[in-house]
Protein backbone atom coordinates (compact mmCIF):
# COMPACT_ATOMS: atom_id res chain seq x y z
CA UNK A 1 0.00 0.00 0.00
CA UNK A 2 1.67 3.37 -1.47
CA UNK A 3 -0.71 5.46 1.69
CA UNK A 4 2.29 5.02 4.44
CA UNK A 5 1.81 4.59 8.01
CA UNK A 6 3.50 8.07 9.11
CA UNK A 7 1.95 10.49 6.56
CA UNK A 8 0.80 13.70 8.12
CA UNK A 9 -2.37 14.37 6.71
CA UNK A 10 -4.15 17.78 7.01
CA UNK A 11 -8.29 18.03 6.85
CA UNK A 12 -9.02 21.94 5.53
CA UNK A 13 -13.03 21.66 6.60
CA UNK A 14 -13.73 19.98 9.26
CA UNK A 15 -17.74 19.69 9.25
CA UNK A 16 -19.56 16.20 9.09
CA UNK A 17 -17.54 14.39 6.39
CA UNK A 18 -14.14 16.00 7.46
CA UNK A 19 -14.74 14.92 10.77
CA UNK A 20 -15.35 11.56 9.75
CA UNK A 21 -12.46 11.25 7.82
CA UNK A 22 -10.38 12.14 10.93
CA UNK A 23 -12.11 10.15 13.21
CA UNK A 24 -11.11 7.13 10.64
CA UNK A 25 -7.50 8.17 10.12
CA UNK A 26 -6.30 8.83 13.30
CA UNK A 27 -8.36 5.48 14.99
CA UNK A 28 -5.44 4.01 11.74
CA UNK A 29 -2.60 5.89 13.76
CA UNK A 30 -2.12 8.61 11.33
CA UNK A 31 -1.09 12.10 12.45
CA UNK A 32 -4.53 14.24 11.24
CA UNK A 33 -4.21 18.04 11.74
CA UNK A 34 -7.92 19.76 10.56
CA UNK A 35 -7.99 23.70 9.87
CA UNK A 36 -11.67 25.14 10.54
CA UNK A 37 -12.34 28.30 10.42
CA UNK A 38 -14.97 27.58 13.45
CA UNK A 39 -13.27 27.49 16.72
CA UNK A 40 -16.08 25.07 18.21
CA UNK A 41 -15.44 22.29 15.60
CA UNK A 42 -11.52 22.55 16.19
CA UNK A 43 -12.20 22.69 20.36
CA UNK A 44 -14.57 19.34 19.93
CA UNK A 45 -12.11 17.25 17.81
CA UNK A 46 -9.53 18.07 19.75
CA UNK A 47 -11.61 17.29 23.10
CA UNK A 48 -12.88 14.04 21.88
CA UNK A 49 -9.25 13.00 20.38
CA UNK A 50 -11.21 13.20 16.69
CA UNK A 51 -7.87 15.00 15.59
CA UNK A 52 -4.01 15.50 17.03
CA UNK A 53 -4.06 19.18 16.26
CA UNK A 54 -6.12 21.79 14.80
CA UNK A 55 -6.12 25.25 14.11
CA UNK A 56 -8.72 28.03 13.06
CA UNK A 57 -6.12 29.84 10.68
CA UNK A 58 -4.17 28.97 7.90
CA UNK A 59 -1.00 28.55 9.01
CA UNK A 60 1.75 28.07 6.54
CA UNK A 61 4.01 25.60 9.29
CA UNK A 62 1.00 23.50 9.29
CA UNK A 63 -0.20 23.14 5.26
CA UNK A 64 4.04 22.59 4.72
CA UNK A 65 4.13 19.48 6.88
CA UNK A 66 1.48 17.96 5.45
CA UNK A 67 2.06 15.14 3.23
CA UNK A 68 -1.73 14.99 2.04
CA UNK A 69 -4.56 17.52 2.07
CA UNK A 70 -8.44 16.62 2.23
CA UNK A 71 -10.50 19.08 1.41
CA UNK A 72 -14.10 19.16 2.88
CA UNK A 73 -15.04 22.62 1.65
CA UNK A 74 -17.98 24.01 0.10
CA UNK A 75 -17.10 24.30 -4.35
CA UNK A 76 -16.42 28.21 -4.27
CA UNK A 77 -14.77 28.08 -0.88
CA UNK A 78 -12.76 25.52 -1.95
CA UNK A 79 -11.06 26.97 -5.49
CA UNK A 80 -10.53 30.37 -3.64
CA UNK A 81 -8.55 28.33 -0.71
CA UNK A 82 -6.12 26.55 -3.62
CA UNK A 83 -5.72 29.89 -5.05
CA UNK A 84 -4.88 31.70 -2.23
CA UNK A 85 -2.78 29.39 -0.61
CA UNK A 86 -0.98 26.85 -2.69
CA UNK A 87 2.27 28.55 -2.68
CA UNK A 88 1.97 26.66 1.21
CA UNK A 89 1.95 23.08 -0.04
CA UNK A 90 4.61 20.44 0.57
CA UNK A 91 6.08 19.41 -3.02
CA UNK A 92 4.97 16.24 -3.57
CA UNK A 93 1.95 17.10 -1.32
CA UNK A 94 -1.39 14.56 -2.67
CA UNK A 95 -4.71 16.44 -2.42
CA UNK A 96 -7.87 15.42 -3.09
CA UNK A 97 -11.43 16.51 -1.87
CA UNK A 98 -14.66 15.93 -0.81
CA UNK A 99 -16.95 17.84 -3.12
CA UNK A 100 -20.20 16.76 -4.49
CA UNK A 101 -20.14 18.41 -7.61
CA UNK A 102 -16.87 17.72 -9.63
CA UNK A 103 -16.46 19.03 -13.22
CA UNK A 104 -16.41 22.67 -11.66
CA UNK A 105 -13.80 22.62 -9.63
CA UNK A 106 -11.56 19.49 -10.52
CA UNK A 107 -10.71 21.58 -13.86
CA UNK A 108 -9.79 24.64 -12.47
CA UNK A 109 -7.87 23.64 -9.90
CA UNK A 110 -5.59 20.86 -11.58
CA UNK A 111 -5.19 23.75 -14.15
CA UNK A 112 -4.38 26.84 -11.72
CA UNK A 113 -2.22 24.18 -9.38
CA UNK A 114 1.70 24.24 -8.49
CA UNK A 115 3.10 21.32 -10.97
CA UNK A 116 5.36 19.94 -7.72
CA UNK A 117 2.01 18.66 -6.15
CA UNK A 118 -1.57 16.79 -7.47
CA UNK A 119 -4.60 17.32 -6.95
CA UNK A 120 -7.59 13.97 -7.93
CA UNK A 121 -10.83 14.40 -7.37
CA UNK A 122 -12.57 11.97 -5.27
CA UNK A 123 -16.55 12.12 -3.74
CA UNK A 124 -17.53 9.49 -0.83
CA UNK A 125 -21.26 8.89 -1.39
CA UNK A 126 -21.75 8.50 1.89
CA UNK A 127 -23.63 11.31 4.58
CA UNK A 128 -26.71 12.46 7.33
CA UNK A 129 -29.07 14.64 7.16
CA UNK A 130 -27.16 16.31 10.18
CA UNK A 131 -24.30 18.68 10.67
CA UNK A 132 -20.51 19.81 11.54
CA UNK A 133 -18.02 17.32 13.42
CA UNK A 134 -20.16 17.05 16.39
CA UNK A 135 -22.53 14.72 14.28
CA UNK A 136 -18.83 12.70 12.63
CA UNK A 137 -19.01 9.27 12.39
CA UNK A 138 -16.88 6.87 10.32
CA UNK A 139 -19.43 4.04 10.63
CA UNK A 140 -21.37 5.95 7.42
CA UNK A 141 -18.42 4.57 5.19
CA UNK A 142 -19.14 1.21 5.50
CA UNK A 143 -21.21 -0.41 2.64
CA UNK A 144 -20.97 2.83 0.90
CA UNK A 145 -19.30 3.99 -2.58
CA UNK A 146 -15.96 6.17 -3.31
CA UNK A 147 -15.85 7.57 -6.65
CA UNK A 148 -12.57 9.41 -7.74
CA UNK A 149 -12.65 11.44 -10.80
CA UNK A 150 -8.87 11.14 -12.37
CA UNK A 151 -8.58 13.23 -15.83
CA UNK A 152 -5.59 13.53 -18.52
CA UNK A 153 -3.43 15.34 -15.81
CA UNK A 154 -3.55 12.71 -13.02
CA UNK A 155 -0.71 9.98 -12.68
CA UNK A 156 -1.06 5.90 -11.83
CA UNK A 157 0.48 6.98 -8.55
CA UNK A 158 -2.04 9.45 -7.26
CA UNK A 159 -4.90 7.37 -8.74
CA UNK A 160 -3.65 4.51 -6.46
CA UNK A 161 -3.34 6.76 -3.89
CA UNK A 162 -7.16 7.65 -3.46
CA UNK A 163 -8.08 4.13 -4.35
CA UNK A 164 -6.14 3.26 -0.98
CA UNK A 165 -7.68 6.06 0.83
CA UNK A 166 -10.56 5.05 -0.11
CA UNK A 167 -9.90 1.46 1.41
CA UNK A 168 -8.82 2.57 4.49
CA UNK A 169 -11.66 4.95 5.05
CA UNK A 170 -14.03 1.78 4.91
CA UNK A 171 -15.69 2.08 2.03
CA UNK A 172 -17.40 -1.04 0.24
CA UNK A 173 -16.80 -0.37 -3.80
CA UNK A 174 -14.44 2.33 -5.38
CA UNK A 175 -15.55 3.24 -8.85
CA UNK A 176 -14.40 5.58 -11.35
CA UNK A 177 -15.99 8.06 -13.28
CA UNK A 178 -14.78 10.97 -15.29
CA UNK A 179 -16.07 14.45 -13.69
CA UNK A 180 -18.73 14.66 -16.04
CA UNK A 181 -20.09 10.93 -15.90
CA UNK A 182 -19.78 11.88 -12.25
CA UNK A 183 -22.14 15.02 -12.41
CA UNK A 184 -24.33 13.12 -14.72
CA UNK A 185 -24.77 10.75 -11.98
CA UNK A 186 -25.10 12.79 -9.76
CA UNK A 187 -27.84 15.36 -10.98
CA UNK A 188 -30.24 12.22 -10.75
CA UNK A 189 -29.37 9.84 -8.11
CA UNK A 190 -28.98 12.89 -5.61
CA UNK A 191 -29.76 16.06 -6.55
CA UNK A 192 -32.72 14.96 -8.19
CA UNK A 193 -33.50 12.92 -5.11
CA UNK A 194 -33.33 16.41 -2.45
CA UNK A 195 -35.36 18.15 -5.02
CA UNK A 196 -38.14 15.71 -5.04
CA UNK A 197 -37.99 15.19 -1.02
CA UNK A 198 -38.25 18.89 -0.81
CA UNK A 199 -41.13 19.56 -3.05
CA UNK A 200 -42.80 16.83 -1.16
CA UNK A 201 -42.76 18.24 1.85
CA UNK A 202 -43.03 22.13 0.55
CA UNK A 203 -46.31 21.49 -1.53
CA UNK A 204 -49.23 20.80 1.16
CA UNK A 205 -48.79 22.17 4.46
CA UNK A 206 -48.51 19.17 6.24
CA UNK A 207 -47.80 19.61 10.03
CA UNK A 208 -51.19 18.60 11.12
CA UNK A 209 -50.81 15.64 9.52
CA UNK A 210 -47.70 13.85 11.68
CA UNK A 211 -50.10 11.42 14.21
CA UNK A 212 -51.02 9.62 10.86
CA UNK A 213 -47.55 8.93 9.02
CA UNK A 214 -46.38 5.68 7.59
CA UNK A 215 -42.78 5.06 7.19
CA UNK A 216 -42.87 5.58 3.29
CA UNK A 217 -43.39 9.24 4.11
CA UNK A 218 -40.62 9.78 6.40
CA UNK A 219 -38.68 7.91 4.43
CA UNK A 220 -38.98 10.23 1.05
CA UNK A 221 -38.53 13.18 3.74
CA UNK A 222 -35.68 12.42 5.41
CA UNK A 223 -33.30 14.68 3.08
CA UNK A 224 -35.89 17.21 3.02
CA UNK A 225 -33.99 18.08 5.95
CA UNK A 226 -31.53 19.78 3.72
CA UNK A 227 -29.08 22.38 4.44
CA UNK A 228 -29.92 25.10 1.91
CA UNK A 229 -26.62 26.84 1.59
CA UNK A 230 -24.21 24.01 0.51
CA UNK A 231 -27.43 22.62 -1.65
CA UNK A 232 -28.22 25.67 -3.55
CA UNK A 233 -24.80 25.67 -4.18
CA UNK A 234 -24.31 22.50 -5.37
CA UNK A 235 -27.53 22.88 -7.51
CA UNK A 236 -26.34 25.83 -9.39
CA UNK A 237 -22.85 24.30 -9.95
CA UNK A 238 -24.45 21.16 -11.89
CA UNK A 239 -27.52 23.14 -13.37
CA UNK A 240 -27.49 21.37 -16.41
CA UNK A 241 -27.25 17.93 -15.52
CA UNK A 242 -29.99 18.52 -12.67
CA UNK A 243 -32.59 20.80 -14.76
CA UNK A 244 -32.21 17.24 -17.36
CA UNK A 245 -33.73 15.00 -14.94
CA UNK A 246 -35.72 17.04 -13.14
CA UNK A 247 -37.46 17.46 -16.57
CA UNK A 248 -37.08 13.67 -17.30
CA UNK A 249 -38.80 12.99 -14.00
CA UNK A 250 -41.52 15.93 -14.65
CA UNK A 251 -42.26 14.03 -17.52
CA UNK A 252 -42.87 10.48 -16.21
CA UNK A 253 -44.87 11.76 -13.07
CA UNK A 254 -47.37 13.62 -15.39
CA UNK A 255 -47.54 10.52 -17.55
CA UNK A 256 -47.95 8.47 -14.56
CA UNK A 257 -50.78 11.05 -13.52
CA UNK A 258 -52.18 10.64 -16.58
CA UNK A 259 -52.79 6.80 -16.65
CA UNK A 260 -54.44 7.35 -13.18
CA UNK A 261 -56.85 9.76 -14.86
CA UNK A 262 -57.45 8.07 -17.14
CA UNK A 263 -57.98 4.68 -15.61
CA UNK A 264 -54.93 2.86 -17.33
CA UNK A 265 -55.01 0.37 -15.07
CA UNK A 266 -52.81 -2.15 -17.44
CA UNK A 267 -49.87 0.23 -18.16
CA UNK A 268 -49.91 1.71 -14.35
CA UNK A 269 -49.24 -2.10 -13.53
CA UNK A 270 -46.76 -2.17 -16.55
CA UNK A 271 -45.04 0.91 -14.90
CA UNK A 272 -45.04 -0.52 -11.20
CA UNK A 273 -43.45 -4.13 -12.45
CA UNK A 274 -40.72 -1.95 -14.24
CA UNK A 275 -40.10 0.14 -10.91
CA UNK A 276 -40.00 -3.24 -8.91
CA UNK A 277 -38.08 -4.95 -11.12
CA UNK A 278 -35.16 -1.84 -11.48
CA UNK A 279 -35.00 -1.51 -7.80
CA UNK A 280 -33.97 -5.02 -7.47
CA UNK A 281 -30.66 -4.33 -8.72
CA UNK A 282 -30.50 -1.79 -6.17
CA UNK A 283 -31.73 -4.08 -3.00
CA UNK A 284 -28.92 -6.55 -3.92
CA UNK A 285 -25.91 -4.22 -3.59
CA UNK A 286 -27.11 -2.63 -0.23
CA UNK A 287 -27.05 -6.33 1.12
CA UNK B 1 -60.73 -3.78 28.60
CA UNK B 2 -63.58 -4.49 26.59
CA UNK B 3 -61.51 -7.08 24.37
CA UNK B 4 -62.22 -10.22 26.66
CA UNK B 5 -59.03 -12.96 26.98
CA UNK B 6 -61.19 -16.13 25.18
CA UNK B 7 -62.59 -14.15 22.22
CA UNK B 8 -61.79 -16.25 18.94
CA UNK B 9 -60.84 -14.08 16.24
CA UNK B 10 -60.85 -14.72 12.72
CA UNK B 11 -58.59 -13.32 10.32
CA UNK B 12 -59.55 -13.18 6.67
CA UNK B 13 -56.71 -12.96 4.35
CA UNK B 14 -53.38 -13.97 5.68
CA UNK B 15 -51.12 -11.63 3.98
CA UNK B 16 -48.40 -9.30 5.74
CA UNK B 17 -50.90 -7.45 7.74
CA UNK B 18 -52.97 -10.18 8.67
CA UNK B 19 -50.38 -12.58 9.37
CA UNK B 20 -48.70 -10.26 11.68
CA UNK B 21 -51.77 -9.08 13.56
CA UNK B 22 -52.08 -13.17 13.72
CA UNK B 23 -48.73 -13.42 15.67
CA UNK B 24 -49.28 -10.56 17.83
CA UNK B 25 -52.73 -12.14 18.69
CA UNK B 26 -52.12 -15.45 19.13
CA UNK B 27 -49.12 -14.51 21.29
CA UNK B 28 -51.31 -12.34 23.29
CA UNK B 29 -53.69 -15.62 23.82
CA UNK B 30 -56.43 -15.41 21.89
CA UNK B 31 -57.47 -17.91 19.65
CA UNK B 32 -56.86 -17.47 15.93
CA UNK B 33 -58.44 -18.72 13.19
CA UNK B 34 -57.38 -17.98 9.30
CA UNK B 35 -59.37 -18.77 6.12
CA UNK B 36 -56.65 -17.37 3.29
CA UNK B 37 -56.78 -19.39 -0.49
CA UNK B 38 -53.57 -19.70 -0.55
CA UNK B 39 -52.63 -22.72 1.03
CA UNK B 40 -49.20 -22.34 1.45
CA UNK B 41 -50.22 -19.06 3.56
CA UNK B 42 -52.08 -21.37 6.26
CA UNK B 43 -49.94 -24.51 5.98
CA UNK B 44 -46.90 -22.33 6.37
CA UNK B 45 -48.57 -20.31 9.53
CA UNK B 46 -49.62 -23.30 10.96
CA UNK B 47 -46.06 -24.81 11.10
CA UNK B 48 -44.97 -21.45 12.60
CA UNK B 49 -47.50 -21.54 15.50
CA UNK B 50 -49.23 -18.31 13.74
CA UNK B 51 -52.48 -19.29 13.98
CA UNK B 52 -54.38 -21.75 15.63
CA UNK B 53 -56.44 -23.18 12.84
CA UNK B 54 -56.98 -22.23 8.89
CA UNK B 55 -58.90 -22.99 6.53
CA UNK B 56 -58.51 -22.80 2.22
CA UNK B 57 -62.52 -22.68 2.57
CA UNK B 58 -64.91 -20.26 4.08
CA UNK B 59 -66.41 -22.49 6.36
CA UNK B 60 -69.51 -21.61 8.08
CA UNK B 61 -68.92 -23.29 11.37
CA UNK B 62 -65.38 -21.33 10.91
CA UNK B 63 -67.26 -17.88 10.26
CA UNK B 64 -69.60 -18.76 12.70
CA UNK B 65 -67.55 -18.97 16.18
CA UNK B 66 -65.77 -15.76 15.78
CA UNK B 67 -66.37 -13.22 18.15
CA UNK B 68 -64.15 -10.88 15.77
CA UNK B 69 -63.12 -10.97 12.06
CA UNK B 70 -60.22 -9.26 10.95
CA UNK B 71 -59.97 -8.40 6.82
CA UNK B 72 -57.25 -8.45 5.19
CA UNK B 73 -58.57 -8.60 1.63
CA UNK B 74 -57.93 -6.00 -1.43
CA UNK B 75 -60.70 -3.74 -1.18
CA UNK B 76 -63.06 -4.85 -3.55
CA UNK B 77 -62.91 -8.72 -2.81
CA UNK B 78 -63.59 -7.43 0.78
CA UNK B 79 -66.59 -6.21 -0.17
CA UNK B 80 -67.84 -9.00 -2.63
CA UNK B 81 -66.94 -11.48 0.76
CA UNK B 82 -69.09 -9.70 2.74
CA UNK B 83 -72.15 -9.73 0.52
CA UNK B 84 -71.36 -13.79 -0.15
CA UNK B 85 -70.85 -14.70 3.59
CA UNK B 86 -72.73 -12.34 5.94
CA UNK B 87 -75.14 -15.01 6.89
CA UNK B 88 -72.19 -16.80 8.44
CA UNK B 89 -71.65 -14.38 10.72
CA UNK B 90 -72.05 -14.80 14.48
CA UNK B 91 -74.75 -12.34 15.88
CA UNK B 92 -72.75 -9.85 18.09
CA UNK B 93 -69.38 -10.36 15.81
CA UNK B 94 -67.36 -7.16 15.72
CA UNK B 95 -65.71 -6.76 11.90
CA UNK B 96 -63.17 -4.37 11.34
CA UNK B 97 -60.16 -4.44 8.31
CA UNK B 98 -56.62 -3.12 7.61
CA UNK B 99 -57.77 -1.51 3.81
CA UNK B 100 -55.61 1.16 2.31
CA UNK B 101 -58.60 2.98 1.34
CA UNK B 102 -61.68 3.63 3.46
CA UNK B 103 -64.83 5.86 1.92
CA UNK B 104 -65.49 3.05 -0.89
CA UNK B 105 -65.51 0.17 1.61
CA UNK B 106 -66.92 1.22 4.73
CA UNK B 107 -70.26 3.22 3.78
CA UNK B 108 -70.73 0.12 0.87
CA UNK B 109 -70.15 -2.47 3.97
CA UNK B 110 -72.15 -0.60 6.38
CA UNK B 111 -75.09 -0.14 4.67
CA UNK B 112 -75.11 -3.52 3.36
CA UNK B 113 -74.24 -5.62 6.77
CA UNK B 114 -76.63 -7.02 8.84
CA UNK B 115 -77.68 -5.37 12.00
CA UNK B 116 -77.18 -7.74 14.53
CA UNK B 117 -73.11 -7.22 13.60
CA UNK B 118 -70.86 -4.03 13.52
CA UNK B 119 -68.08 -3.16 10.88
CA UNK B 120 -65.64 -0.19 12.03
CA UNK B 121 -62.78 0.52 9.73
CA UNK B 122 -59.52 0.50 11.07
CA UNK B 123 -56.30 1.60 8.87
CA UNK B 124 -53.01 0.20 10.18
CA UNK B 125 -50.36 2.07 9.24
CA UNK B 126 -47.23 -0.18 9.02
CA UNK B 127 -45.72 -2.06 6.66
CA UNK B 128 -43.28 -3.58 4.55
CA UNK B 129 -42.46 -3.72 0.91
CA UNK B 130 -42.46 -7.34 1.04
CA UNK B 131 -46.01 -10.05 0.99
CA UNK B 132 -47.04 -12.57 2.30
CA UNK B 133 -47.49 -14.20 5.90
CA UNK B 134 -43.84 -15.34 5.24
CA UNK B 135 -42.67 -11.78 6.02
CA UNK B 136 -45.08 -11.05 8.81
CA UNK B 137 -43.63 -9.34 11.54
CA UNK B 138 -45.91 -7.75 14.36
CA UNK B 139 -42.86 -5.88 15.17
CA UNK B 140 -43.93 -3.16 12.49
CA UNK B 141 -46.47 -1.92 14.67
CA UNK B 142 -44.26 -0.24 17.42
CA UNK B 143 -44.15 3.32 16.84
CA UNK B 144 -46.71 3.13 14.04
CA UNK B 145 -50.11 4.79 13.75
CA UNK B 146 -53.48 3.41 14.04
CA UNK B 147 -56.30 5.14 12.27
CA UNK B 148 -60.06 4.24 12.56
CA UNK B 149 -62.40 5.40 10.75
CA UNK B 150 -66.00 5.41 12.74
CA UNK B 151 -69.09 6.72 11.40
CA UNK B 152 -72.67 8.03 11.95
CA UNK B 153 -73.92 4.46 12.33
CA UNK B 154 -70.92 2.68 14.91
CA UNK B 155 -71.52 2.57 18.52
CA UNK B 156 -69.32 3.93 21.13
CA UNK B 157 -69.04 0.08 21.96
CA UNK B 158 -67.26 -0.55 18.72
CA UNK B 159 -65.31 2.64 18.79
CA UNK B 160 -63.61 1.47 22.29
CA UNK B 161 -63.24 -2.25 20.68
CA UNK B 162 -61.21 -1.28 18.10
CA UNK B 163 -58.90 1.39 20.03
CA UNK B 164 -57.94 -1.78 22.19
CA UNK B 165 -57.12 -3.60 18.88
CA UNK B 166 -54.82 -0.79 17.78
CA UNK B 167 -53.46 -0.75 21.68
CA UNK B 168 -52.86 -4.57 22.29
CA UNK B 169 -51.31 -4.78 18.64
CA UNK B 170 -49.08 -2.15 19.79
CA UNK B 171 -49.21 0.57 17.79
CA UNK B 172 -47.78 3.81 19.35
CA UNK B 173 -50.70 6.23 18.69
CA UNK B 174 -54.44 5.67 18.15
CA UNK B 175 -56.35 8.33 15.55
CA UNK B 176 -59.66 9.00 14.69
CA UNK B 177 -60.71 10.52 10.96
CA UNK B 178 -63.67 10.16 8.78
CA UNK B 179 -63.44 7.97 6.29
CA UNK B 180 -63.56 10.85 3.99
CA UNK B 181 -60.41 12.47 5.60
CA UNK B 182 -58.76 9.47 6.29
CA UNK B 183 -58.53 8.57 2.54
CA UNK B 184 -57.79 13.05 1.30
CA UNK B 185 -54.71 12.58 3.79
CA UNK B 186 -53.50 8.90 2.17
CA UNK B 187 -53.99 10.55 -1.31
CA UNK B 188 -50.60 12.95 -0.01
CA UNK B 189 -48.98 10.79 2.56
CA UNK B 190 -49.07 7.38 1.44
CA UNK B 191 -50.47 7.33 -2.40
CA UNK B 192 -48.02 10.68 -3.80
CA UNK B 193 -44.92 9.39 -2.07
CA UNK B 194 -45.18 5.64 -3.77
CA UNK B 195 -46.09 7.49 -7.32
CA UNK B 196 -43.13 9.56 -7.02
CA UNK B 197 -41.09 6.29 -5.68
CA UNK B 198 -42.15 4.74 -8.91
CA UNK B 199 -41.57 7.55 -11.07
CA UNK B 200 -38.17 8.46 -9.92
CA UNK B 201 -37.32 4.97 -10.86
CA UNK B 202 -38.88 4.54 -14.11
CA UNK B 203 -37.84 7.72 -15.15
CA UNK B 204 -34.40 6.98 -16.16
CA UNK B 205 -32.62 3.78 -17.05
CA UNK B 206 -30.77 3.34 -14.03
CA UNK B 207 -29.40 -0.18 -13.52
CA UNK B 208 -25.65 0.72 -14.22
CA UNK B 209 -25.63 3.30 -11.56
CA UNK B 210 -25.90 1.13 -8.31
CA UNK B 211 -22.17 1.14 -7.96
CA UNK B 212 -22.70 4.74 -7.42
CA UNK B 213 -25.31 5.25 -5.14
CA UNK B 214 -26.10 7.11 -1.74
CA UNK B 215 -28.87 6.36 0.74
CA UNK B 216 -30.75 8.97 -0.44
CA UNK B 217 -31.55 7.29 -3.87
CA UNK B 218 -32.25 4.55 -1.77
CA UNK B 219 -34.58 5.95 0.78
CA UNK B 220 -36.49 7.35 -1.73
CA UNK B 221 -37.23 4.23 -3.91
CA UNK B 222 -37.18 1.53 -1.38
CA UNK B 223 -40.77 2.15 -1.38
CA UNK B 224 -40.53 1.40 -5.52
CA UNK B 225 -41.00 -2.26 -4.92
CA UNK B 226 -44.24 -1.95 -5.37
CA UNK B 227 -47.10 -4.76 -5.29
CA UNK B 228 -48.62 -3.59 -8.41
CA UNK B 229 -52.22 -5.37 -8.33
CA UNK B 230 -52.82 -3.86 -4.58
CA UNK B 231 -51.37 -0.52 -5.33
CA UNK B 232 -53.37 0.36 -8.87
CA UNK B 233 -56.55 -0.85 -7.08
CA UNK B 234 -56.14 1.32 -4.28
CA UNK B 235 -54.97 4.59 -6.62
CA UNK B 236 -57.80 3.75 -8.61
CA UNK B 237 -60.47 3.43 -5.60
CA UNK B 238 -59.05 7.31 -4.26
CA UNK B 239 -57.96 9.07 -7.60
CA UNK B 240 -59.77 12.08 -6.40
CA UNK B 241 -57.95 12.21 -3.53
CA UNK B 242 -54.62 11.22 -5.42
CA UNK B 243 -54.73 13.27 -8.43
CA UNK B 244 -55.78 16.65 -6.63
CA UNK B 245 -52.30 15.46 -4.69
CA UNK B 246 -50.30 14.90 -7.79
CA UNK B 247 -51.28 18.00 -9.39
CA UNK B 248 -50.22 19.68 -5.96
CA UNK B 249 -46.72 18.22 -5.74
CA UNK B 250 -46.42 18.83 -9.82
CA UNK B 251 -46.92 22.48 -9.76
CA UNK B 252 -44.37 22.61 -6.86
CA UNK B 253 -41.71 20.35 -8.41
CA UNK B 254 -42.26 22.63 -11.63
CA UNK B 255 -41.86 25.90 -9.15
CA UNK B 256 -38.46 24.29 -8.28
CA UNK B 257 -37.22 23.51 -11.40
CA UNK B 258 -37.90 27.13 -12.70
CA UNK B 259 -36.10 28.67 -9.83
CA UNK B 260 -33.13 26.70 -10.39
CA UNK B 261 -33.36 27.06 -14.07
CA UNK B 262 -33.54 30.85 -13.93
CA UNK B 263 -31.05 31.08 -10.75
CA UNK B 264 -33.15 32.19 -8.11
CA UNK B 265 -30.96 31.19 -5.28
CA UNK B 266 -32.52 32.54 -2.70
CA UNK B 267 -36.35 31.80 -3.00
CA UNK B 268 -34.77 28.55 -3.78
CA UNK B 269 -33.01 28.43 -0.01
CA UNK B 270 -36.57 29.66 1.48
CA UNK B 271 -37.71 26.40 -0.02
CA UNK B 272 -35.03 24.75 1.46
CA UNK B 273 -35.88 26.16 4.68
CA UNK B 274 -39.39 25.64 4.85
CA UNK B 275 -38.41 22.17 3.42
CA UNK B 276 -36.22 21.84 6.86
CA UNK B 277 -38.77 23.40 9.20
CA UNK B 278 -41.50 21.13 8.34
CA UNK B 279 -39.54 18.43 8.20
CA UNK B 280 -38.36 19.07 11.98
CA UNK B 281 -41.83 17.96 13.21
CA UNK B 282 -41.98 14.61 11.48
CA UNK B 283 -38.52 13.77 13.29
CA UNK B 284 -39.86 14.66 16.67
CA UNK B 285 -43.11 12.01 16.35
CA UNK B 286 -40.65 9.19 15.24
CA UNK B 287 -38.46 9.41 18.39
Amino acid sequence: MEWISNSRILIVGLGLIGGSYARALKRLGYHVTAIDTRKEAIDYALENHIINDGSTEVDEAVVSSADAIIFGLYPKVFVNWIEQYQQYFKPGAMLTDVTGVKSCVVYDIQNMLRDDVEFIGSHPMAGREVYGVENSDDGIFRGANFIITPTEKNTAKAIRWIGSLGRILGFSRISVLSPEEHDEMIGYLSQLTHCIAVALMTCSDNEHLVDYTGDSFRDLTRIANINDLMWSELFMLNRDSLLKYMDIFLDEFASLRDMIRDGKVDELREKMRLSTKRRAYFNKVKN
